[in-house]
């Protein structure tokens, strides 16, 4: 799981600051075609099948798989990430348990490591030179796993080399970026050695969070092409997107040492930490601290590209009766060092369920309505590479036949509730699924249940109902939904806020993400990873085996009215006072919901009817492709692979159209007139024209 | 019909030469969902039905719509296009031979016209203004029908307004550009009255050849949005793609009378022509011709740009089992003046087929097994505006659902040979079609073996063969093969070149293409227009009706074998010295044709079997979608809507990948390393990913 969006801005943020060397308390957030002799074109759901999965799902044997998976680091294109390759390979292809078909294809990726014979450094020196202090270059040795020669020492991913050394730089230069995570953002506030890991769940003084600084996602050298050895790559010096000034990562033990001692004017309040002193802007060091005040720091950064090899391991399960119809259902697998919970959590449930399905399948008790593909995307934490190639490679194949993508990256966070993110249609299916889950540690309530304690909303349609959060980019669906427009999710285990306010796992990223983590602090037992085994895997079955496909596109009509009042609000006076209407959104809107409504009514009324398996295709397609309809890859040229008019990234804070809602904060300041303002009414036309669409392809399909 | 790229290539290569007046001899080129119970869902094509059609299709029906459609002018959104508009309404909303539905829709778009108040002027003046000599205005009455007041005046649409005068201009501006069509180009080098209309088919010394300059097509103001009232629409000012500088055609009459008095350097052989004098290349007229050496050509053009309401017209037979399918069949309404050939020819002929379908439709005959759309587009002769703003309203739902766009614009240029132009998909359908229809006076011939004698080719795969043509953009196919990538077609009957040179029928967009011009020269009996409406209406039932597509995917294997071995021979050494390999492109091309060929043998394979309908739908999806994986929206930023990464503008006149041959043209003279060769290895691998990509979608669907 990474970040890529956000981390982008901090790098924008900082250059923009104008310090020499910014030592910020923030945080980096986490960033054979053919069905069988004697198949029944109208299978359906088998409930009795579906129960049987979910009971066969063994919390134990997650673990297991777990142990193995996060036994050695294995960072992207390591030796030992490819011998997990190699171990999903075998697995898949198992007789007992296997999937019908398994394949490890590769890419050529650029990526981006530490020398290993010059090591990143940074100091404290004097004016002749003289190191009077250093930070450290590895993490604490404290279970015996940080030790090892395959844990890549702290690093800024795609950071470039470079020997910046100041502490007082040019006003209107910064030389470089130190980078750590203070222990209000992630610990609560608790510091010392003995409140932290082996001690609690907290992150050592000496973990450092390691990350790629990359600023779009895919492989940086083949922007829209995928990364085959012949592909055509851009020049590496001149590829955009890389951070422009060398950048380290360093663990708030040192953190503290260095900003501790600097003077200046006091940071603003939301600067301010938990390192027991006042975080001050520099620049120089107190005259009374603990360096002389002509000292300067020095960062040294030695990394390197190299061109690298990474497998997606993918295997399939083909389907009885539509056998062109894919559900896929994904996580990566490369990890920074260990990566027990990232990846490796969500890892461990992907086999789980693979196995159980695969057992079904050899026995031949069960096999899908459509295909389920499995895959396991290399190089996510470089920036989702794995998983963006391959959506470029297949563009056409997937875009045409995907029914959704669910992804479970981390699959748990902590073990207070379910949290989901996805597009309005998978709404529906999660909430079947988590009403027959029994949360786990919790007697008689449901998945569904408790969600609703943790994330809810009240819904126009529905009342109370559990909050969906919307897609980002920080895992592998971003390529799915953002490039390929197919509804997409992601679900896992995480916090009860009220008892946490650490924005992510404290290890994330660091050394100390280690079996033994996740065995005595995040999931003893793995009850929770069995609940999102079992959540997702009764998605999944939903997804493959239901006649009628579980999507509920009325849904997406609440979000559309949702994101109209909000635009109504937010930007109806501006608009107004520009002379910009928002009737005709106010009406492609309506349409649509009418159009969604109307077409729920027919679906209910043939799922009443015995109909005949053409008529239930072609609404199913109805359904599966209306995510499609929101795609114009001419919309945001500006953003790489943004192609989503609902879900591009927005620059403000309220959930409204992201395209629409950009172009008014860029035109705000502008004169009337102005190429800000035809923006504002080219993103109104494109957003009225998406839905408009959109409502057009669910019509009775012989409308005209 | 009109051709956009071609005159956009005049007006670019006039200004190059950078003379004042520029009196070329260039001719302008002419360019309810449920299925009704008791339905089967293994309908297929009923070759009684199809023999029926073909029985009823009546030449004299086709006479008659003519001479309606014809009677009067019928320029974009005048008032007879309105009432056109509603005519095609009224006849398809007609109880006893209508379709199901039919509707009228409007844009509202950008056109331009001459002003009535300010006709625009070409004229000879004397250096204190006196007029020596003024060009017509208006073509001559030569049958009562060129002088009415609906009878728009010669004029290049989108020409801006402006009074250059000018012999002898700058050297470096071009002040103005006179266009005229010679008769060595279009009348076989006959000009005097008596051998030309209507006395002949021949364009009288008057006749003028309207046509628009606009270099882009669609609506201008609007590109990638429909023209909808509310749609953000760029400034008229500043739109690209109109000629920068006033542009008049004339007749050759008075073209004779200007370029015959021109002195200077002789121009090139190329450019001489049939006016009966040497064509010079000015500056100046002669001390010893008409007009006095100072004297100087004056142009007024006074076009005016106005928003119009365009409409277009649709209308559906529903399909009785798989609605969601849609065949489109189109063409234009609008004309320049009467337009009997250019388009009403073609209306005829899609009336007189909507009329017999409608008629088995509303006697309970006959449904089709997947829906059929007619349209009648608007102002396609101001740049392909109503089909374009249609494909730009019904992106999603055309492009999801789309089995063929047919294109019939004037169905019969002359009497001789059916030609056809289209993707490779649709060959085969048109083949089957053109052999069972006997060619019109040639008894027992077929249509298919008279056309083999004026087009033929050599296939690796069938022998001799009819040759198809390529599709430009010369006609409303263009936004459905360029923008949307659906397999399209243009079909039409055509002269013997052994008789004529015509560069296209003489009287093409002047005001003599007049229902008696068609009557008594283009194809008198309308035979040549029945078996137009024959082949076309018999490639549209087998689409609409057969259980299996005929669409051949293996087809477009030859052409891609033949696009390679052309770029082997022609860039094979350039690239060779860059060190850029066809490698992937030969093994890319490999795959496609054996996946092709492995799917062909899967249909067949198929057809032998009682396959059921889910599984037929499975492989028509991958038939129907094939010319979809070509597209790539990110290939061609430069052309608009060009998506198509074999179809779209090549600058070179070999056969071959545009992108790649269009690159290493820029590239060809630049150094090593430089971005142009960047792009040829860009190019190289989008078309590897497309092929490949292609031949993804062509394997067994459950294949990894």
């Amino acid at each position: 799981m990474q970040w890529v969006k956000v981390l982008g801005g901090l790098v924008g943020a900082s250059a923009l600051l104008g310090l020499g060397i910014i030592l910020g308390h923030f945080a980096i957030p986490k960033g054979a075609d053919a069905p069988a002799p004697g198949v029944s074109v109208s299978q359906d759901l088998d409930l009795e099948i579906l129960e049987s999965v979910m009971k066969q799902l063994d919390a134990s044997k997650i673990r297991e798989n777990l142990r193995e998976l996060s036994r050695e680091p294995h960072l992207a294109s390591s030796p030992r990430d490819e011998a997990l390759a190699q171990l999903l390979l075998q697995r898949w292809r198992d007789p007992e348990s296997g999937l019908d078909a398994a394949e490890a294809p590769t890419y050529e990726v650029l990526l981006s490591f530490p020398s290993r014979e010059q090591p990143n450094r940074v100091a404290v020196v004097g004016p002749t030179g003289t190191v009077l202090f250093s930070c450290r270059q590895s993490e604490q040795n404290l279970t015996g796993e940080q030790g090892g020669p395959d844990v890549v020492p702290p690093y800024a991913a795609y950071a470039p080399p470079g020997t910046p050394q100041a502490v007082n730089a040019a006003k209107h230069g910064v030389a470089g970026v130190l980078v750590y995570t203070d222990p209000a953002d992630i610990n609560d506030g608790h510091s010392s050695a003995s409140q932290t890991f082996p001690n609690s769940w907290r992150l050592p003084p000496s973990g450092v969070e390691r990350g790629s600084y990359y600023e779009y996602f895919g492989d940086p050298l083949t922007p829209y092409l995928p990364a085959n050895p012949s592909s055509f790559r851009l020049n590496p010096d001149t590829v955009p997107g890389f951070p422009p000034i060398p950048t380290q990562p360093i663990g708030f033990e040192d953190a503290k040492i260095l900003l501790c001692n600097l003077q200046g004017t006091l940071a603003p309040a939301a600067w301010q930490g938990a390192l027991g002193c006042d975080y001050k802007l520099g620049p120089g060091f107190r005259p009374d601290g603990d360096f002389p005040a002509d000292s300067q720091v020095n960062v040294s950064v030695h990394n390197r590209l190299e061109l690298r090899n990474s497998s997606n391991v993918l295997g399939i399960i083909r389907g009885a009766v539509e056998p062109d119809r894919y559900v896929l259902y994904g996580n990566h697998r490369d990890s920074w060092v260990h990566g027990a919970v990232d990846p490796s959590s969500g890892t461990a449930v992907l086999l789980e369920l693979s196995r159980v399905l695969g057992t079904l399948l050899k026995k031949g008790t069960w096999r899908p309505r459509r295909s389920i593909v499995f895959a396991s995307w290399g190089a996510e934490e470089f920036g989702l590479i794995g998983s963006t190639e391959f959506t470029e490679e297949f563009f056409s194949k997937l875009q045409e036949r995907t029914v959704a993508y669910i992804n479970v990256d981390i699959s748990v966070f902590a073990n207070a509730t379910l949290r989901a993110q996805g597009t309005p249609p998978v709404q529906s299916v999660i909430f079947s699924a988590a009403k027959q889950i029994p949360a786990p540690g919790l007697d008689g309530l449901s998945i569904y249940d408790n969600w609703i304690r943790y994330f809810n909303r009240s819904s126009t349609a529905y009342g109370l109902v559990p909050s969906l959060g919307s897609l980002g980019a920080g895992s592998d669906y971003a390529p799915f939904i953002h490039f390929l427009g197919i509804s997409s999710m992601d679900i896992a285990y995480t916090y009860d806020r009220s008892k946490t306010s650490a924005r992510i796992y404290p290890t994330y990223h660091t050394a100390f993400d280690t079996f033994g983590y996740v065995d005595k602090f995040v999931d003893p037992g793995f009850s929770s990873h069995q609940a999102v085994a079992r959540t997702a895997g009764s998605v999944l079955l939903r997804l493959s085996d239901s006649l009628f496909l579980p999507l509920n596109v009325s849904d997406y009509g609440e979000t559309l009215r949702n994101f109209l009042q909000a635009a109504q609000r937010d930007l109806g006076v501006l608009l107004e006072q520009h002379s910009i209407s928002l009737g005709p959104l106010v009406t492609a809107v309506e349409k649509f919901e009418g159009a969604a409504a109307a077409l729920g009514q027919r679906v209910s009324a043939l799922q009443k009817d015995t109909p005949d398996p053409l008529q239930v295709r072609m609404l199913n397609d109805q359904l599966m492709l209306l995510e499609r309809t929101f795609l114009n890859p001419r919309a945001f040229p500006e953003e790489r692979y943004y192609s989503h008019v609902l879900w591009a990234p927005r620059t403000g804070s309220v959930a409204t159209f992201p395209g629409l809602a950009n172009a008014c904060s860029r035109a705000m300041n502008t004169s009337l007139g102005s190429a800000a303002w035809a923006e504002v009414q080219r993103q109104l036309s494109i957003l009225v024209v998406a839905l408009e669409g959109a409502a057009a392809t669910l019509r009775p399909v012989a409308d005209l």
